[in-house]
C-alpha cells in the first residue's frame, strides 16, 4: 500500500471546507500519515493564556488537507478509515470561550447576560498510563482521565460551490466533534466536487458526548489513514462503521433536526440493508438505536444514531470495505 | 423490611400525575411488588389491532398508583430503586400511531402531509432465551432481540397544582422513556405535595435510545421496587443513580433546552460531591460525560445525562442510599 | 341582554386552568362586567419592589374565574367577545425575573451563566392623553406610550383531565399574550370539559410583540366581554375574528412548531370557508398572512397567523357569531 | 448621481454570496437600474411546468451581482436604499417543491412520510389595478391581491472566507426573504471583503409573513437602488431603515435564535441611539417592538425586530443616510 506523509507548514493549513486548493494528490488506496494542528491553532500553552486575548474567532480548527482524490467524482462515496491517532504533544488544552459554548448564550442564543468567565486547563498527557491530567483551578481536585483520541472535523468540500467555515458541520461532515470518529472507524462521505477535497484536523486527546463548553481536551495529532473510493451513491449524511456499530450523524438546528435527519436515513441504510420497508425499519430503529450526543456547541449540532451489529444479522456495507481496510495495515 | 403488593383493578388505574386520590399509603422503606398495565391498557394484542381504532389518545401509559408516601412533604428528596422489573405477559406491542412519533409530522411539528400508514407489531416474550421476537411485516426478516426490561414512566404530583397526562415527562419525572430506568437504578424525585403521591408505568420490554417511532416494545410488567424519602432538598430534575453512572434527566422542547436543563443541573451535582466551582465542574463534565437520548417523541423530549463513576474518585451521592437499597431485599 | 359584575376577593382568584371551582354560572348570551388583578397579584407597587422579593413564581397571572358556561360540553366552541378593556388602576408595572424572559437563560434555557440584574418599572396612566409613562432609570429619558388594553391570559379548562398554570399557553388558551386579544377581538375556543370553566386575568395596558423581557405594562383591568355558545365543533387551537382579521393562535417550542401549528389549523380554516382544497389554501395563505409574534417567554411560545379580511372575498365564520356580538351593547 | 444600468445575461448570473467575482465596480453614490430573474430562474411559466422536473435545487434565486464597492473595507457599512421596485414580467409564479417549505417535512426535519403533491400557480400581473391574480386549482375560487413588490435577497459577500448558497439567510444578508425589503428601504450591511460585493435577486411580487409553502409570487424585477458607503462599524445583523420603522433581521435555527439574535442588536442600537443602558433599553423594546416573520422556510429562519418610529423621540441613524438617499432621486 502507497504511503504519504504529510505534515502541513503553518502557512498550509485550511480554514474551510472547500475553497482551499489541494495539498496533494492521492490514488485511492493510499495511506497517509497526518499531523494536525490542534484547534486553537496552538495558542492555548498555559493557564494564563485565554480565548480572548489568544483566538480569533472563527478561525479555529485548522485542516490539514485538502487532498485531492484521484477519479472521484460527484456522487461518489469517499471512505477514510482511521488506523491510528496519536497525540503529537505531550498536553492538550480546552477553555471557556466567551459566548461560545453550550451552557452559555452564544451569538445566535443571544441573552443580555454577561458571558461566563474565561479559563483555560491544560491536560498533561501521561503516554505510560495513557491518561490526561485534569487539574481544577478553583479548588485542589485532580483526576486522570483516559486517553481516548479522536478527530473533531472529517470532511469534503461541499455541494452547489459552498465553502463553509472549519467550525461548521453539515452534510459534508466537518466539525461533527463525536468521540465515535477514532481509531477503528471507517467514514462514509458523498464526493461532492472532482477530487472530493476532504481534509481532517481538530483533534481531541479526549471528549465527552455533547462538548459541552465548547472544547474538549484539544491537542495535535498524529493521524494515521487510508483513503478509499467506491463508485456507488455516496450517503445523505455522513456515515460511519466499525466493528460494533454502523452509525449516520446529522447535524442541525434545532437537536431534534439533527437526530431526524440522522434517523430517516438510518432506516434508509437498514431498509436497504436487510431488505424491510419503511415502515419495518422505522420500527426496527426504534427499538435498537443508541443515540449518543456529539456536539450540541457548533454552528450546527450533531447526533450519532448508532445501530449494534450484534443485534443484528451480518450484513456487509459498502462492499466491505471496513473490513478490508481495518486489515489492510496489519 | 414491609412489602406490600398491588395489581390496580383497571377502574384504579390512573392517567395523569396529580389529580388522582392515593391507592395506597407507604412508609418510607417499604418494598412494593406492583402489576403495571401497558402503555396501550392492554388494547393492542394482535398486528390488527391498530392504533387509531384501539387507542384514545391522549389516553395512554395508565399508571399503577399514585402512592403516598407517609412523611414526605413538599422539597423533600423520594427514592425508587427499582429491584426487578419482568414481563407480566408473553407478549409486547408495539405501533405506529397516526400523526405521533419521531419520524413524522404530529400536533406541534404539524406539516400538511398525510400521516403514516398505521401499522402494529407483536413481539413474542422468549423467557428462556430472553428475547423478544421482531417480526417485519413487508418482508419475512425476523430477529430475535435481547430483553431489556425498563419503564417508561415514573414520577410524582407536579408542583403549583398542576396535573400532567401521563404521556408528559417535565420536572416531576412521568413519561422519559429512558432505557435507563430499569432495574439496579435509584431514581431521585423532588417532592412537590405532602405524600409525593408517586406512580409508575408505561413498561417496555425493551427500547432504542429516542423512542423513534414513539412506542417501545410496550408491555405490562411486575414491577419490585423500594420506596425511601429524604429530608434533604430534592433535585430539580429527576436524577437517576446505579453501580456504574450518576445521571441527570432533562425534558423540555426544543431538544437542546433539555439537554441544557440536565448539564446544568448536572455541572451543580458534581460541583457539590466534589467541591468544584461552577466553571471547574463545567470543564470536567465536557470531557466525562455520555449523553443518550431518551425520547424525541413525547409532549417533552428527554436527554439523560450521565457520569461514569469509574472515571472519577468514590463519592457518596443522597447519604448511600444507592448502595443501601441495591442489597436491602438480597 | 344579562350582565353580571364580578370582582373576586383575593382567596378566589384561581392560578390555574382547571382544577379550580366555578365562581359563578353563567348562560349563553350574558355580558360580564369584570374586575382582574394584574399579573404579580398588585404585588410590585414601586420601582423598590423587586421581583424575586415580591414574586412566588410560578404563582402569577391570577385568573378571574372559572365560570361555568351552561350548556357548554365537551367538542363545543365557545365565544368571548371582548366589549371594553379599561386599565382599574393609575399605574402599570413590568419587571426583569431572574431567569424568567426572552433575553436571559431560563430554567429550560439554561446556562452557567448570572442573571440579569432585576429592576421594576412603574409607568403611570394618562388618562386624558391615553398614555402609559416609560420612565429610564439609568439615564433620564423618559416617553410616553399610547395605551393599548390587551388581556395576556384568556383560556378554559384543558383536555384529558389536566391543570395547568396560568403561566402556560397551550390548546385550551391561556397565557398566550398577545397584543390582538384586545377590545373588539372575539376569541373561539374548543370546549374540553362541561361548562367550559373559562377564564380571564393579566391584563397588559400595552405590549410589544414578544413580550420581550416576559412583563408587559401589567396592570389591573376593567373586562366587559360577551359570552356565547356554538354548538359547532371548536377549533383545535384558539382562534380570533375582529374587524379586519380572522387569526389562530398556535402555542409551543420550538416557535417555529407554534407557528407551525397555528398555519396548519388556518389552512384547514381557509379552506373550509372558501371551499379550497389543502395546497390552494397553503399557497394562498403563503401570500396573504401575518405573522406577529405573541410570547416568546412563556413556558410555550405563542405565533398569531392573521389573515386580513380586506384581501378576500368576504366570508361569515362561525355563524357570524363576531358580528353579532360586536354591536350587542351599542 | 451617477447611474449604472446592468442586466445580467444568464451566465453571470451568481448563486452564492461569495465566491463570485464582480460583475462592475459602483462608486459610493451610485444609483443602480437593474434587473433581477425569478427565484426560478424563469422556468416555471406554466401550470404544467412543475419543480422537481424544473428547478435543480439549490439553484435557485440567481443573484444579480455582486458589486464592487470602491472603498469599502471589512467593518464598514453598506448602505442600500431601494428607490423603486417594478415587476419586469406580467406574470409571477409560485410553487410547492417536494420536502421544501413550511408545512412539510424537510430534507432537516426529516420525516418518513411521502412529500406533498406538487403544484405550480401563476399569477396574472394587473399593472393598471396594481394586483397579481391568484386562481384556485381544486376550485373555481380567485382573487385579485394587491401587487406589493419586494426582494427576497439582499447581501454581502460573508465573513472568513465562507461562500454561501443564496438560498441561505445569515449574518451577512442573503434570503431574508422579508416583506419589509421594499421600495422605500435602506439596508445596512456590515461589509466583510474589500469592495463588499453585494448582490440582489429573487423578486416578489407579493410575499406573506414566514413564506409558508416556501415560495412568493416569484418574479423577475426591475431594480432602481442607491449604494452608499459610511465607515462606521456596519451591524452585526443586517438593519434596515424606512420612514416608519428601524428593523433588525435575525436569521437562525430555531426560530426563537432567529428572534434572540435580532433583538439583541436591536437593545444595542436602542441603547446607543437614546443612551439607554441594557435594562432600560431591554424595557423599552418589551413594550414598543413589532416583530413579524420573515421566513420560517430557508436554510436559516427569519424574524424582523422593529421599532415604530412614531413611538419615539426623532433621532438619527447612520448619519442620516436614510432621509438623504429618499430624497436624491426626486
Amino acid at each position: 500500500m502507497d504511503l504519504l506523509e504529510f505534515t502541513p507548514e503553518p502557512a498550509e493549513l485550511a480554514w474551510t471546507f472547500g475553497g482551499a486548493p489541494p495539498v496533494r494528490r492521492v490514488k485511492p488506496g493510499t495511506a497517509l500519515r497526518l499531523w494536525t494542528e490542534d484547534a486553537f491553532a496552538g495558542s492555548l500553552r498555559s493557564t494564563t493564556d485565554l480565548a480572548s486575548a489568544s483566538l480569533n474567532m472563527p478561525f479555529v480548527n485548522p485542516q490539514t488537507g485538502p487532498f485531492y482524490v484521484e477519479g472521484a467524482e460527484p456522487g461518489d462515496t469517499l471512505a477514510l478509515h482511521f488506523v491510528e491517532l496519536t497525540p503529537a504533544r505531550s498536553w492538550g488544552a480546552s477553555a471557556t470561550i466567551p459566548f461560545f459554548g453550550g451552557l452559555t448564550s452564544t451569538d445566535r442564543t443571544a441573552t443580555l447576560q454577561d458571558p461566563l468567565p474565561e479559563r483555560t486547563w491544560i491536560y498533561e498527557v501521561d503516554t505510560a498510563n495513557r491518561t490526561v491530567g485534569f487539574q481544577a483551578q478553583g479548588s485542589d481536585f485532580e483526576v486522570a482521565l483516559p486517553l481516548e483520541p479522536m478527530l473533531g472535523t472529517v470532511g469534503v468540500a461541499p455541494a452547489a460551490g459552498e465553502v463553509r467555515s472549519a467550525l461548521v458541520p453539515d452534510m459534508f461532515g466537518g466539525n461533527m466533534d463525536t468521540p465515535e470518529m477514532r481509531a477503528g472507524a471507517t467514514c462514509y462521505l458523498r464526493v461532492n466536487v472532482e477530487g472530493a477535497l476532504f481534509s481532517v484536523g481538530d483533534g481531541h486527546y479526549r471528549q465527552g458526548e455533547g462538548e459541552s463548553c465548547g472544547t474538549a481536551v484539544e491537542g495535535a495529532m498524529n493521524v494515521v489513514l487510508i483513503v478509499d473510493l467506491l463508485k456507488t451513491p455516496g450517503p445523505v449524511w455522513p456515515r460511519l462503521e466499525n466493528d460494533e456499530y454502523l452509525a449516520v450523524i446529522g447535524s442541525a438546528r434545532p437537536l431534534e433536526d439533527a437526530w431526524r435527519a440522522g434517523q430517516v436515513d438510518m432506516v434508509n441504510w437498514l431498509g436497504s440493508l436487510y431488505g424491510l420497508d419503511k415502515l419495518d425499519a422505522y420500527q426496527l430503529l426504534s427499538q435498537v438505536s443508541e443515540v449518543p450526543l456529539a456536539n450540541v456547541v457548533d454552528a450546527n449540532y450533531s447526533v450519532v444514531t448508532k445501530v449494534p451489529k450484534r443485534l443484528l444479522p451480518p450484513v456487509t456495507a459498502y462492499d466491505g470495505i471496513h473490513q478490508q481496510l481495518r486489515t489492510a495495515l496489519s
